[in-house]
């Protein structure tokens, strides 16, 4: 399998978290979306809607969409419970992500930390992601209060989905000392056997 | 089984629609995120987001995000395939659906129909949202002039998803007869004999 994707985007790094914790081996192809690569016709053949990551299966079958991916991968794992309820819970978690959570966690860092970016940076877009992230934050607090995980006793692709920019938020301006079961459950998290960083560790 | 939920509301609108077509019993409780009511202490303790729709099992425990509720309520029928590339491709176009298409369609709808919301619509968010439905559009083009349905020959939960927003685009000021492939497949979702329309049509 290929794994196309950015070393230092939230979204690539999920999939690639979970294959380490499943030990599926990959090839990891850098991509990225900010110097045109997924706006190439080629690439666009691969993933009509032109963003990373993509998964590309040994015979050249794509799945898009991080959380797809992940879905994917997790199928018959630890990751992914089996029981209907407890599967719905990790779907619900997974659109929370991308519908509640990404488009503030992550758009606010995006919006501080790249130079090409700074323009968009405007007073009333830092406060917007600002005030939609803490209350993204919230809705986990509220659950993490009560279980271990996001969908209930055991780790699932809810959790590495929102790991992946939560455990960066202090990068997008959130101060995580507001979210003690968040940054508890950050750490349960990265006490996983198969755990690896967003971008490898410079000796 | 009790759906909270708004008859005018898009989201709200896919669980209905795919419960029509499986023929799957359920009470509907009129639920509007405008009048305050989602953000009551009562429904907060059912969905700390505080968002519609949300699904009430008869035992009490509760599902949200309307794609999660789709995704739960599909399971073992002819809406979800059960083969793990053909389930992965429905996740993708839900995901797709959820960041790529409802933020533009569906939000632009409500800048120009809800008087409430009329002071966020600036030139630069109407533009904006244009452009990014416009770019959901040709996405699903794309697919659709190859293959009967989203996720290929059948239809899934991802079409009933897609088509929520889609075939009220009008009403955001797109123009659908620019994607003839979209068309036909909106009357193909309309031609299923479980089919029921977003707002009950009036004598």
């Amino acid at each position: 399998m290929k794994l196309y994707g950015m070393t230092d985007s939230g979204n690539c790094y999920k999939p690639r978290l979970v294959m380490a914790m499943l030990d599926i081996p990959y090839e990891h192809v850098e991509t990225s979306s900010r110097d045109g690569t997924t706006r190439r016709p080629d690439y666009l053949a691969k993933n009509a809607n032109g963003k990373v990551p993509l998964l590309e299966l040994d015979d050249g079958r794509c799945i898009a969409e991080s959380n797809a991916i992940l879905l994917y991968l997790a199928e018959g794992t630890r990751l992914l419970p089996e029981e209907r309820y407890e599967r719905a819970l990790v779907y619900q978690w997974l659109f929370f992500e991308q519908y509640s959570h990404e488009p503030h966690v992550a758009v606010r860092r995006s919006l501080l930390k790249y130079p090409e970016r700074a323009k968009l940076a405007t007073p009333e877009r830092l406060s917007e992601t600002l005030e939609g992230g803490n209350r993204a934050l919230d809705v986990m607090e509220r659950q993490l209060e009560r279980s271990p995980f996001l969908a209930g006793a055991a780790m699932s692709v809810a959790d590495i989905s929102l790991y992946a920019y939560t455990h960066d938020a202090s990068g997008g301006g959130f101060d995580l000392s507001a979210f003690p079961a968040v940054s508890r459950w950050l750490k349960q998290v990265e006490d996983d056997p198969g755990y690896v960083p967003m971008e490898p560790r410079r000796a």
